[in-house]
């Protein structure tokens, strides 16, 4: 087992970034739901790759085709199978990797794992391909929760050197989310948006890379979501964002800064407002015990900068056992953390609807 | 479903802060390992409560009673199951929590999930007494890891604003873990564990509570552990950690701040040494794409300040619904950090065993 | 993974038959559910040894502990753990079967499957003992159920060649299922009771051991339980059923005998009755495509003989490897089906509560 | 979930009758085995429809079209996808079944199950046509256990009250196998096989349908294989079978007739034969305590009449809530039995495959 997830809904990803296609199962969706498609392709479509000068060329359609669950469309029932065909299989790019693996890269681990019959063109089973159909699943998902009330949103917090501001913890809402929508790169502040790029197009410039951090909220949960100990909101949330190629942490409300300070300063009040239990801060990331509390949920995922660069690398040739220098070839993503943000919204959503469901 | 995890073993832990007894069943442990008690004790006791004067008085025995798994001392095959008794039950301490909840704990919200049918005594089932069967499961799975060359180990990097150095990424070794147990607090240095406890000491006297990171290390892990996606070695392991109360974040290897940094900086170069492939750095914390690379398995965890603190506290009564001021009676921890260091090695011990048979 | 079963429900059995204690972890339980333990006790009983002339004198408390799970005698959303001490530890009985495992039981299946390691005295893992947790799980889920208004009940169809009457698969009620526990032998008829009285008594006298049948039925279940596929009523009974020691077949309403006919008698007719859809017959045992229909759930399993008898056996020496005789000492019941029957049920129940908590 | 059945290898099944493709993802497959795709195209022709005057017209291709999991035509350890196209779509024939339900069909209960949103046409999810990406995956793990010299074979043993010998439980082979391919139907004794011919033309003749038993042997699997009580190998093939649409019953070696039989006839003496033990008889159907004792694995499935018969039925109209007679129009299969043998032996190979890398 290894591409799956969710208890009531069960997730099963395949592909790999040449195969013919790639694509997800989603069983256990309730049914009678309507699902838009024109508003899941408007999702797809945000993760996608060739739109401006910071991302690649690659010409992927990620024209979804639903197999499968719908009837009529809407919801039947019957698992919901999505697919992507890859169009753009130059594999001959990446024939040298399955020698030489990338530095932090998957080539080596894969390699050693499937015993060197993975897939190595384009990173197989591992690439950031396979967030295609990830964000099919998290934007159906994202969908239905939307019906239900409940929004998730995700912006840039952090590339490199540059920062925008956080969500406010206690008052996010859907409108914030609208306005990142509407920015040229996914912050909250169109400047931080602009200090952002800069640090991207830095790093491309020097054939280089850039890590960043990713703020996701999701506002309009009801409060007793998710299960004591291990399956707890927080497992949950986690458990798909790792799933995530480079994300390297996850923290929740206050996350690691807030050890430095006291509990009298964390500790979120509760107090009542119009017949409703609220807190007044909200540094635990609204969630208590693992379970949810009704305020929104907060959380942070670091990506760490893309393995994929154009200078040349100290790496190993594996089938001489010996030390060998490493030029990548083709066109890379300086930073694929504008195209995890989606990502980022449906992990959150795949985990959160499946946690609802489990309620 | 909630406090169970596992692939290949099976973790089941049972239990309330002030039910008769609590413990865990381990399905799966291999037939044929014998399991030494006194080790097992030993490593409880780092755990155990009442040893100094930064933590509660409370006097419970945890000593482990073995129900089944064992023939002669030595794993049979059958589900390992161990209990402890419940010594010091004086729920009458926490009869006002179940009307105000506690600001940032589990009260409120096992509450709502449960219907006001939750065990209120000492946080029930969400207790930190609930990490004594969790170290009773990892206590064994560590033992048997370093029957096979594997070494876990963990120390206080950080409690409130006094730090400790954080491990040598590439050169950590189970003399560092040795080395942390002999010291009063599990630090690395014994000047940073002095400060470590002037920190806790300060929140004490100020009826307060802070929060700290723990870093731990896994050592001798081959390289192929761990499936990709959402079965990668990190999924598993923050799968677990996250069911320690009190953490808010979770990073691997360089995570948040490793965003700032470059490719050309951050990847981990590949070498041949001694036949073996190794990296120069270890940014990555030992894991590429999910799966083990050989290097040594780093990560950190963020624990919120403890929410029961002697001070009055904003609340609501929830059968009134109207807000309410608490004042926590009963003596607590003010900092669970300490006590949490063997906890986080059990989570490592038990996701990285799982991964391990599961290869 | 292996003693493991359930959905939202997580049963998770352990222990041995001369282990200090045997036991059960019920994961998932809704809160506010009041635990009658009398009525447990009651129901355990019906397994129990040692009641009459026709099973052995293995004096067993079975007196269950409950741990954990329930807070004033109610759930209280924290896994519900029983446990039940073994007193009669006369393991010196069954040292004969470590060096010469007994035909056609799984002593020489867990000396494979363990090294040699696997817990021989009295069957370890493996002994009908470990039926007693599964009782307690099964009783309590029994309960529940009553409260709801499902109603199971199970009675002995066969023994050698000894029959009782089936039940009505229409009009099968909670009536039926009383009369059954106020006669002898768990049968319908008290002359079907006696007869099959006689055939473990005739089995007995030569030191041999006789098979049987077991029937169960659930009323009162609404319609729409279960899944499609893996997750049907079906698949979900039998993988609890198989869970008892002996089971080699389990049949839904018509069953095997059902092939025999057309569709054109064996469908079971729709029609409206006081505003209800029912089915005129119920070959389909309730279940069609996996998915209760709202008539009783109706399956009968079927019982080996009980391979541990006193008459002289071939088998082998596993140190020698060589063939030697086997001549088992100690009491054995004849025919462990009497006592089968409340571990039938509890089956039924776990595997339909499940269902029913997961609809 | 529903439609998931795996530990090891993760099988999931998406796809109704007349949706656009069904298929199949296979998590878990171990890297680096070849897959004989024209084998695996014979197979799937083993269960295709419209081969002869006793099963329907219904044009399928069945042409399996691998997704994903394949590098240069061997697994790489990603998820192996399947998808079949559907061409023949005539989903009118069905409309009248959304209204009034056939008896013993799952058209009711997937109506309660799924509130009416269920995909009437052809049965939807519920539709024989799902057998199709079982067999793909069943297929696959076919070859790969004849890889490492474990046989899978199954034949018809009975067709109402026609019936084939039963496979020599000690001594079945390969032979046996393939002597049943190549018999005009699936039965060891060709003029079994006529007999079962003619019963189902008989049935065809009357508009009328038939079941059957099918019987399953696998040799060569080593001792050892499945866990105890849930996971035991019963547990895994009756999770499968199940699965299976028709299937009511499911026994294992000497099964429901067994019980008539005494301990001392029944059960299975061991002896040393070449340095291997073996049992002489093999009423234990190959396992013992759930797991392999290394003879053949042996168990028969009870098929209920197809539930789909040209003659005119009672039934129920579900908008008007009144009783209703049905007409089902369209050609169907008189008994399903002749395509489902296939499925059973794919059934089988996947739960013993799992079990076979779980070990």
């Amino acid at each position: 087992m290894s591409s799956h997830f969710g208890r009531k809904i069960k997730i099963s990803i395949f592909g790999q970034s040449h195969s013919p296609a790639i694509g997800v199962s989603i069983d256990g969706l309730p049914a009678g739901i309507k699902i838009d498609m024109d508003e899941l392709r408007a999702f797809l479509r945000r993760r996608a790759p060739g739109q401006n000068d910071i991302s690649t060329a690659r010409a992927e359609s990620d024209e979804p085709e639903i197999l499968s669950g719908l009837s009529g469309g809407v919801t039947c029932g019957a698992p919901l199978a999505v697919v992507m065909r890859n169009n753009d299989a130059r594999s001959s790019d990446y024939r040298e990797t399955r020698d030489i693996p990338r530095p932090s890269h998957a080539d080596y681990t894969a390699h050693v794992k499937f015993n060197g019959f993975n897939d190595v063109s384009g990173g197989g089973h591992f690439s950031g391909r396979l967030t295609a159909p990830l964000c099919a699943a998290g934007g159906i998902c994202l969908q239905i929760l939307r019906g239900i009330g409940i929004h998730t949103g995700a912006h840039i917090v952090q590339i490199g050197g540059a920062k925008d501001a956080a969500f406010d913890p206690v008052n996010v809402s859907a409108a914030d989310f609208e306005k990142i929508k509407n920015n040229a790169l996914p912050a909250l502040n169109p400047e931080a948006g602009e200090a952002i790029r800069l640090e991207i197009i830095k790093a491309k410039e020097k054939g280089d890379s850039v890590g960043g951090i990713i703020e996701c909220a999701v506002t309009g949960l009801p409060a007793g979501l998710g299960d004591p100990m291990f399956d707890g909101v927080e497992n949950r949330i986690a458990a798909v964002v790792f799933g995530i190629p480079g994300v390297k942490g996850i923290e929740f409300g206050g996350g690691f800064a807030g050890v430095a300070r006291n509990g009298s300063e964390f500790n979120d009040s509760f107090f009542v407002d119009g017949g409703k239990i609220k807190t007044r801060t909200n540094n635990s990331g609204g969630i208590l015990g693992g379970i949810t509390n009704g305020m929104p949920v907060i959380f942070r995922a670091a990506f760490k900068p893309t393995p994929s660069i154009g200078m040349e690398q100290e790496s190993v040739s594996l089938p001489r056992m010996e030390n060998a220098a490493l030029q990548v070839k083709g066109r890379h993503d300086p930073c694929i953390v504008p195209r995890a943000v989606p990502c980022v919204e449906a992990a959150a959503a795949i985990a959160l609807y499946d946690a609802y469901l489990d309620r």
